[in-house]
C-alpha cells in the first residue's frame, strides 16, 4: 500500500491516484461513480436535443472544469453557468468558451474583473436586476474594450433576486440595448424555490405561475421592439416543465449529473423517486470506520468538515442496516445495532446536499470497476468572491 | 481601487492584501478583528497560568498556523491539538512543536504518515481508544525509528469515540506503556457533549460527572503503577470547570479565541451571555448586499459556500435593524423592513459554528483600525485525511 503514496509522503495531500485499487481510497473524500456520472450527463444531453433545448450545464454544482468538459463533449452542453465572477475565471482559464453568470455581479472590483473576461476567449453573459448596474457594467466594459451580455433576471416566485414586472424588465433591458459595449441577450429565469418540493404537480403549479410571468416579459420586451435570444432556468426538478413551456429556449440544470439525498428524494411524474431510475447517484463521501467503542454504535471520519448538512443528513448508500445519524466537526455517528461494522471499514455516504459538499474538497476521485481512474481538482472549490 | 488588486489581476485570489482600507476588502471573506483576537487569547493565557493549567489550543477550529503561533507567543499556549494526521502535518510543517492529533487514526496509510511526523521535529501525541490500535502505533513507529505518546481517550459523556471503563482504559493504557516506540503519556477526557447547554449549571452538572470518570480512571491507572502525565480537555464551555476538577492538567479550548454566534449565547455563572465580555467575536463573515429588487428585504452575497449553517444562521453584527433570514448556495436573505440597506454596503455576520465556517476559506484578513493588516492563510483547510 506504500508505493501508491509517494505523493502524499511529499505531502502533497491527495486522497488518491490514478491506477489505484479503489479499496486503498485515503478518506474521507468525494468519489464519482464514473458510469453513473456519464450516464447522467448523457440522458440529459440526449433530453435536451430530443427536445429542442440548448443546456447550460450549472459549474456551481461542481465546480470542475473536468466535470464541465464532460458535460459539454458527453452531453452537448452549450456551456456553463456559475454564479461568482471567480468562478467564470475558473471556467474561462480552463478553456470554456461560453459562460453565464447567473447573478447580479455589483461590486465595482468585481464587475472590473468581469469585464477583462471577454479578452480571454470566452463569450460571457451575466444578469441584472437593477437600471443602475447597467451603466456599471457598460463603463467597465468600455474600459477594457470588451462586450458583455445581459440577461435580465426577473423574479419567477423564490422571491429572491429578480425584478417583478414585465415593465421593470423591459426598462432594464432597453437600457442594456442601448448601452455601448453590452448587448440585450433575454432573460434569466430560474425558479429555484420549487426544485426540492417533493410531489410533481406541487412543483409543476409552480412552474405553470413562473411561465406565465416569463410570457408576460417576453411579451412586454417585444412590444418594445425587444427579442431575447435567450430565455434561460430550469433545474433538475423543474426542466421538463420549462422544455414544454413554449417560451423557455435554455436549461441551466446541475444536480442531476451527481445526484444527492435531498434532490433524491423529490417524485417523478409517476410517483418514483428521481434517485430510482431518472438519475443515478454518482457522487459519494467515501469514509472509513475509526472508532466503535460502543455497543450499536459506529464513528466514521466524515463530519461537518466535509459536507452540508443544511439539506440533512447523508444516507449510507447502499446499506440498509446502518444508518448515520449525527455529525459532528469531525466525526460522523453510525447507528450500527447488530455491531455489522469493523475498523476501516468503507462506506459510500449520499451528501444531502452536492454544491456545498463539493465546495469543501478539493479533489474528485472518478472510479470505475474498482479502480481509480481519474483524480479531477475542484477547480472553482472556495472561488466565492 | 484598482492598484490594491493587481493581485487579483493576475488569477490570485486573496481577498485582500496588507495596508489596503477595510472598505475595499473582497466579499465574501472571513476577516479577524486582530484587537479582540489578541484580547481573547491573552484572556485565556492569563487565565491557565494563573490557574496552573497548561493550555494547548484548539488547532481544528482555527487550521491556522499564524493563529496557533499568536496563541503560543501570546497566550503561552504549549502546543496544538488537531483531529487529523493531515492537520497535524501542517502544523509540523509550519514549525509547531508539540502537537496532539485529539483522535483516534486507524486507517495504516494514516499511521504511517502519523509515525513519520515526530522525525520533522515535533513532539507527537495520539489517542486510542481500542486495544488493536496499540500494536498498529507501534509497528508503525518502530519502523520510522520515531516515538510516539498516547493519550487513552475516555468517554466523558459524550458518547462517541473514548472507552467506557477504567478497566478498559487502564488496560490499553498497559498495553501502550508495554509497547516498544510508544510512551503512555495521559488520558484525554474532553467531554464535547456539553458544552454548548445555555445554563452554567447545567454544564456544570455534565462536567461534574465527567470529572467522577476521569479521578476513576485516573485511580485505576495509578493501582496499576501507571502515572499520567496528562489529563487533556476542557473547551469554551467549560474550561473553568477542568481547571477546578483538582486532576485534569491541560486545557483544549478552541472557540474562545475567534468566537461564534452559537457558542455566544452560552450563559456565564453571572447569567451573562459569554460573547458579552468574557470572550468578544473576533470572527466575522464580511459580505456584500448585492441586490435589493424587493421592498422589505435584501439580498448579500454570504450563502452556504462561505459558512456552516449547522448551528443556525449567522448574526448581522452590531445591527438591530436588519435581520439574515435565510441562506441559500451564493445568497443571503435579509429583511431590511425599512429598506436601510444599499447596494455594495458591506455587513459583518457573526458566524452560527466557527470551526466549519474557517474550513471554506482560503484566507484570513486581519483588520486593525480600519486598515488590513495581515491577510493569513487558512493552512490547514480542506486538511480531512
Amino acid at each position: 500500500m506504500n508505493a501508491p503514496f509517494d505523493g502524499l509522503e511529499l505531502g502533497y495531500d491527495v486522497p488518491a491516484l490514478p491506477g489505484m485499487d479503489e479499496a486503498d481510497i485515503q478518506t474521507p473524500c468525494l468519489i464519482l461513480d464514473l458510469d453513473a456520472l456519464e450516464r447522467n450527463i448523457r440522458k440529459m444531453g440526449d433530453y435536451a436535443r430530443t427536445h429542442g433545448m440548448r443546456h447550460r450545464s450549472h459549474g456551481k454544482m461542481h465546480k470542475s472544469v473536468d466535470v464541465q468538459k464532460l458535460q459539454e463533449h458527453l452531453g452537448g452542453a452549450v456551456g456553463v453557468c456559475c454564479q461568482k465572477v471567480s468562478e467564470a475565471e475558473v471556467f474561462a482559464r480552463g478553456g470554456i468558451r461560453d459562460i453565464l453568470v447567473s447573478n447580479e455581479v455589483r461590486d465595482p472590483a468585481k464587475i472590473d474583473r468581469l469585464a477583462r473576461l471577454p479578452s480571454w476567449g470566452a463569450r460571457i453573459i451575466v444578469c441584472v436586476d437593477d437600471l443602475a448596474n447597467v451603466s456599471e457594467l457598460s463603463a467597465a466594459a468600455q474600459k477594457h474594450g470588451t462586450t458583455l451580455e445581459c440577461l435580465v433576471e426577473i423574479d419567477c416566485g423564490q422571491g429572491r433576486c429578480g425584478v417583478d414586472t414585465p415593465s421593470a424588465a423591459t426598462a432594464i433591458a432597453q437600457a442594456i440595448a442601448a448601452a455601448p459595449a453590452l448587448i440585450f441577450t433575454g432573460i434569466q429565469a430560474y425558479q429555484g424555490g420549487m426544485q426540492h418540493l417533493e410531489n410533481y404537480v406541487d412543483r409543476k403549479a409552480q412552474l405553470d405561475e413562473a411561465v406565465v410571468r416569463v410570457k408576460a416579459v417576453v411579451e412586454d420586451l417585444r412590444a418594445a421592439g425587444l427579442k431575447p435570444e435567450l430565455i434561460s432556468g430550469g433545474g433538475t426538478g423543474s426542466y421538463y416543465f420549462e422544455s414544454g413551456s413554449g417560451v423557455y429556449n435554455e436549461l441551466q440544470c446541475g444536480s442531476y449529473a451527481f445526484m444527492d439525498a435531498d434532490y433524491g428524494r423529490i417524485l417523478d411524474r409517476h410517483g418514483h423517486r428521481i434517485d430510482q431510475g431518472e438519475w443515478k447517484n454518482a457522487l459519494f463521501i467515501l469514509t472509513s470506520v475509526m472508532s466503535r467503542a460502543k455497543p450499536g454504535q459506529a464513528v466514521c471520519d466524515a463530519g461537518l468538515k466535509v459536507q452540508s448538512v443544511d439539506s440533512g443528513l447523508p444516507v449510507i448508500h447502499g446499506r440498509d442496516d446502518v444508518k448515520y445519524v449525527s455529525a459532528s466537526d469531525e466525526h460522523g455517528v453510525i447507528e450500527d445495532m447488530h455491531d455489522v461494522l469493523r475498523i476501516n471499514e468503507k462506506l459510500k455516504l449520499i451528501p444531502g446536499h452536492c454544491d456545498p459538499t463539493c465546495n469543501l474538497h478539493d479533489w474528485y476521485v472518478g472510479v470505475r470497476n474498482g479502480r481509480v481512474e481519474v483524480v479531477w481538482p475542484v477547480s472553482a472549490r472556495g472561488k466565492a468572491y
